[in-house]
């Protein structure tokens, strides 16, 4: 579903679970959870993203990530929740950032990092309105999300450019990856 | 933790779990669940909220509230993971609006109530930038989620304002109250 007001708008979404860091540093691949797709898969269609990749490296988890999104698109879930059965469609599995951005080298999208914390890719920023403004202009983008404690490096040094952190008036930082990706959608495409 | 530069922001969020609609436009009472306490509990901690009250009807279900909110405040959890202690031990577990309001005495809030329809309390709309100033005013705040298909009537005609629906370009209308709550306060409270 192409935004209604901007029809050029092209933003894919990515909710990377390998490779990222855990509490102490170390690169991991994280579980797949089922609230990650639900929640992420509905503001992504609110706000009219195109495509929303869940990328794993590890088979099984792949696996499970299609069996939850089929029972919803294709399954009984849709029947009784047609909203559901639409938000979830967006949803597509892939094995690594080279292989969702293979799939994307028709459009290559400029590459745009999320983090947690204030100070990473500083020599990368750009602002919320920035953003915004090469996305109405048309300019196909891909946003990443890092589960567990965020992005490896490996990844934050191959993105184009990082977004700030989304924070409050204090110092607290802790959001889930799931409110952090449905507030950054709504500073880039909400209307009011 | 107040807001640190609108030192007079009072915002209380509740969670509403009865009366609450179903899809079929009946008042039910829903289940609370572990996601929702846990993802607003950290937006409300980032966003500079005072409490987060957690309002169902049923013993059991209040039991279940305080048994999830105790093991990250006092048990392992919170040892583990102190951003999540903190975040939590702003939940408040209460049986009704009525007693909810009647704890709040002291500082008379305005009630406001959200919304995912778009024509719900028409006379009673306020914007967001509208409420944000009253917010900075010190004015108290107490905000509405309804969990399931919405705030039934009984609540809705009570409250003195109501937000418009979050919503992105297109019709889709489907976040989860976890991504509205999240959306909400940042337009409210956020700094970017």
């Amino acid at each position: 579903m192409a935004a209604k007001f901007h029809p050029n708008i092209r933003l894919d979404l990515a909710l990377i679970h390998y490779p990222v860091l855990n509490r102490n540093n170390e690169i991991i691949g994280s579980a797949v959870t089922n609230l990650d797709l639900h929640d992420i898969a509905r503001a992504g269609r609110t706000f009219g993203v195109s495509n929303y990749w869940v990328v794993t490296a590890d088979k099984q988890q792949q696996e499970l990530a299609a069996q939850i999104t089929g029972h919803w698109t294709e399954g009984y879930g849709g029947t009784v929740n047609p909203d559901r059965a639409n938000a979830l469609s967006l949803i597509r599995i892939c094995d690594s950032l080279d292989t969702l951005l293979a799939e994307l080298s028709d459009c290559k999208p400029l590459v745009v990092a999320t983090s947690a914390s204030r100070n990473v890719n500083e020599g990368k920023r750009i602002s919320y309105s920035e953003l915004r403004n090469k996305l109405v202009q048309g300019i196909p983008t891909l946003l990443l999300f890092g589960t567990a404690w965020g992005l490896a490096p490996e990844i934050m040094e191959r993105v184009d450019l990082t977004l700030p952190s989304v924070h409050g008036p204090g110092e607290f930082n802790h959001l889930s990856v799931r409110s952090a990706a449905s507030i950054i959608l709504d500073r880039l495409l909400g209307t009011r």
